[in-house]
């Protein structure tokens, strides 16, 4: 199998050595490790069809890695399969920015293409590639798109999803579906392109794309506004909503809680109230147009608030340093945490006009039931994805019997919460091995069934990142789904049970 | 069947009079005639379920219709099995506004809701739900999504597709598929909904959606402009993008040929050149921001192209009258063109990059090959949609000996222009019936293939709007196709033929 993957991609596009490969097989907070038989970086998307064609043919299970950024283990190789250890697949070589194109606003990269380097190519044309999120320095487009990524740009220029005018996709039998042509408009039957966003590598392993590009906003506006509660913060977000739509570029919720671990352990942080508010809000708007007086829309709108009292204190930033200083402190979030102690962290969301409730909700579980966690909320309030975050020193987690089912246990309680308002459990981080088992528990049964479909369909053999948004458990049940079987019958059934035994050989 | 019928609708939803059958089994320009066993208008979507139900096991197909205002054919009733003619199933009946979420930004409706109702609903709490199009007066809200309906505001909020946050799906087999939470995130899995947005009623029936509103732009601008040709207008477009992206409203290029046929057959019209131009572009800014200074931004960007000659004239709009003078002349675009002759319109998307040299080459086979035409262009300059059309005189086509043919031959000529471009032969108006054999000609083949399985995975009996999208001599290769049967073998042969032969007793 090694001495085959090395014809396809050259001693480069090759590591088998066991202390090169720990980083790809770990994910990257070393909370999860996994095994593969080694690590296959192919150089061209002819490379990439081959090596799955080989993986198809050997049985091999493929595991594609973008840049190990993720949350959920969704990048850590663990083979379902006896004897078949399944290959790493980065696309860390493919890395070309293959065309931009301003007037039609496309950039065409490969999927290993650094979303840093996107960013900065889109400014040398005087766009941007609005998908903003702290690790831009090493995430790769494939990932970006195979996990959804969101980030704080969401509430004006959507998810990855809304940045997607096309795609590469190397099909599990190795063959390659490709439409790169960057379409603004195309109603030519059914839109596949959507199965694989945010698929997270579970279809077939995505190996360029053809992205929206936007106008540049140099214009913008920044204010840091004390809110009496998040009811007020969705309040004065509706009325910005009105006054300012679409130049909203981000609306962030924070607690006194979270701010008040970023000032505990961040050196050299600005805060900019005297008192710390028991929430706030951090407001960025911005317009192509140099012209539009974004920071008069502010102070109208505040005005109004701190006139009717749900806005106590407002901070609107005078200098370019200013507004950097207020993105530090809301970028300094994880680490501040990671500095105090265990925190588990949700990626709720729910709709804006219910985040309030929701809040309120998730506080009174973890006050009845957890007493010992402080509570964080770091919210994008334009999204309803909230952030909530239970806190635990370090001595009480360590004097758990079973920290990760303690964990499982607080997850569920707050997944629980967010069900009831109908949220979701995972907005913008995914599913990857960490909550698959809650996607089936939380799932719409109906839904779920389909999925499982649309995966036989796409990968019959089950070895496109198997364990994946599919719990291991669940291979059988996929393997054995109702697909085509509207008539049923004998003969449907034995075939069934042939191809499961062929998978579990 | 009609009596099984009526115990799931009622009187009131049932219709199987021929007369009044008339207008349901005919397309509204009553060009092609179907037939239907009779016209279903459940009241609810458990209704809309259970008739699904009957048709399933009765092997009746289900032909669905919105507002019966679509361009290809897609409504009209068609079996492609003996003794079993179909139902018509309309959701007029289905027309509530369920809720309005303005803080949310979500509205959710039934599936039967016409779209000049939300319109009003969505003002009604200073929202907009930002599709326009002509049949705003009778297209529903499920028509709309099932063909990803398009218009003039595609160019700042997307088509239809974009505007979805939910959709509730009644499948071939009466289950209902409802995810209306109208969540802006949500990562949990496949992303089916997009599979249904744009499928033309052939993988199920939509029933309601949550739908995403916009903020009100109170502020608007308008310019109409000579420029010097098609080049010049992307040029312009891409200044404007760079000056002001996300206020462009609408950027529409029209031909002297068009503008001279409205002149010609529209009474009241008031145009806003002197001089007819040879290519010019009425230019739409907007802002929810009502200080935002719009004119003085369009001049500023006209100024320059005025001095450098791209422009020759423009002409800024001094009232709401005069602005929508502008639209008069713009939405006459379709009367006048029926009034002259008989118009074979093309609804090409290219990037707006490949406009212009799309427009020359489809100038040049339409001047070598059909020099008996007068061209037109009428076109959504960015979204690359350009609407090419070729106007013949009744004389000249009344005769020919196969009009039909004649038609087929000019569109798949304009279609290969396209296609030398990486572009589509339908931008917005969709497939239907019209162009299902031009989708077979010019999809790409492994595309085609996927889409004829996830056909079967849907819809394995093939009742869901049968003809429509896959042409009505396909059948045969979906009901045969490849999914699942990655092992091959003498079971999953024998297999096909017996699914294959229940298809056509």
């Amino acid at each position: 199998m090694l001495d085959r993957l090395r014809a396809i991609v050259g001693d480069k596009g090759l590591i088998s050595d066991p202390v090169e490969m720990e980083p790809w097989v770990t994910d990257w907070r070393q909370r999860r490790r996994g095994a593969a038989l080694c690590v296959v970086s192919p150089a061209s998307t002819a490379e990439v069809a081959a090596v799955v064609a080989l993986c198809a043919s050997e049985g091999q299970p493929i595991f594609p890695v973008g840049g190990n950024t993720g949350l959920c283990y969704g990048a850590v190789p663990e083979s379902d399969r006896p004897g078949k250890p399944g290959i790493v697949l980065s696309l860390r070589r493919m890395n070309g920015i293959r065309a931009i194109d301003p007037a039609a606003g496309i950039a065409t990269v490969d999927a290993g293409v650094v979303l840093g380097d996107l960013h900065a190519a889109a400014a040398a044309v005087r766009r941007q590639f609005p998908l903003y999120l702290g690790s831009e320095g090493s995430a790769q487009i494939g990932g970006l798109i195979s996990t959804n990524a969101g980030g704080t740009g969401v509430v004006r220029y959507g998810p990855m999803r809304d940045l997607v005018a096309g795609l590469e996709v190397v099909l599990a039998d190795g063959r390659v579906l490709s439409d790169l042509a960057g379409l603004r408009k195309d109603n030519t039957g059914y839109m596949l392109r959507h199965l694989f966003i945010g698929a997270e590598g579970t279809l077939g392993i995505i190996t360029g794309a053809a992205l929206r590009l936007h106008a540049q906003t140099p214009n913008t506006a920044h204010a840091w506004v004390s809110v009496a509660d998040p009811a007020a913060a969705v309040a004065l977000f509706t009325a910005l909503q009105d006054r300012a739509g679409s130049y909203i570029q981000a609306f962030e919720l924070v607690s006194a809680s979270q701010f008040e671990l970023v000032r505990r352990h961040i050196a050299r942080v600005r805060i900019p109230f005297a008192e710390l508010p028991a929430w706030s809000v951090l407001i960025e708007l911005g317009s192509e147009d140099v012209t539009t007086a974004l920071n008069a829309i502010l102070e109208d709108v505040l005005g109004a608030f701190l006139e009717n009292g749900r806005v106590s204190d407002a901070v609107v930033a005078t200098s370019e340093q200013q507004a950097s200083d207020f993105w530090h402190v809301r970028h300094s979030v994880s680490e501040a945490n990671k500095e105090e102690g265990i925190g588990i962290v949700h990626d709720v969301a729910i709709r804006t006009s219910d985040v309030a409730a929701f809040i309120a909700a998730a506080d009174k579980v973890a006050a009845a039931r957890y007493p010992q966690a402080v509570t964080q909320v770091v919210c994008h309030l334009g999204d309803g994805n909230v952030h909530y975050i239970l806190m635990f020193q370090h001595a009480f987690w360590n004097g758990l019997e079973d920290p990760e089912a303690f964990a499982l246990e607080v997850e569920r309680a707050i997944h629980d919460a967010a069900a009831t308002y109908g949220g979701t459990f995972s907005a913008e981080h995914g599913v990857g091995r960490k909550l698959a088992v809650e996607l089936r528990r939380l799932a719409d049964p109906l839904r779920y069934e389909l999925m499982g479909q649309v995966k036989n369909m796409f990968d019959p053999q089950g070895l496109m990142n198997p364990g994946v948004l599919f719990a291991t458990d669940d291979a059988e049940q996929i393997a054995g789904s109702s697909v085509l079987d509207f008539e049923g019958g004998a003969a449907t059934e034995s075939r069934q049970t042939r191809r499961r035994a062929s998978r579990y050989q």
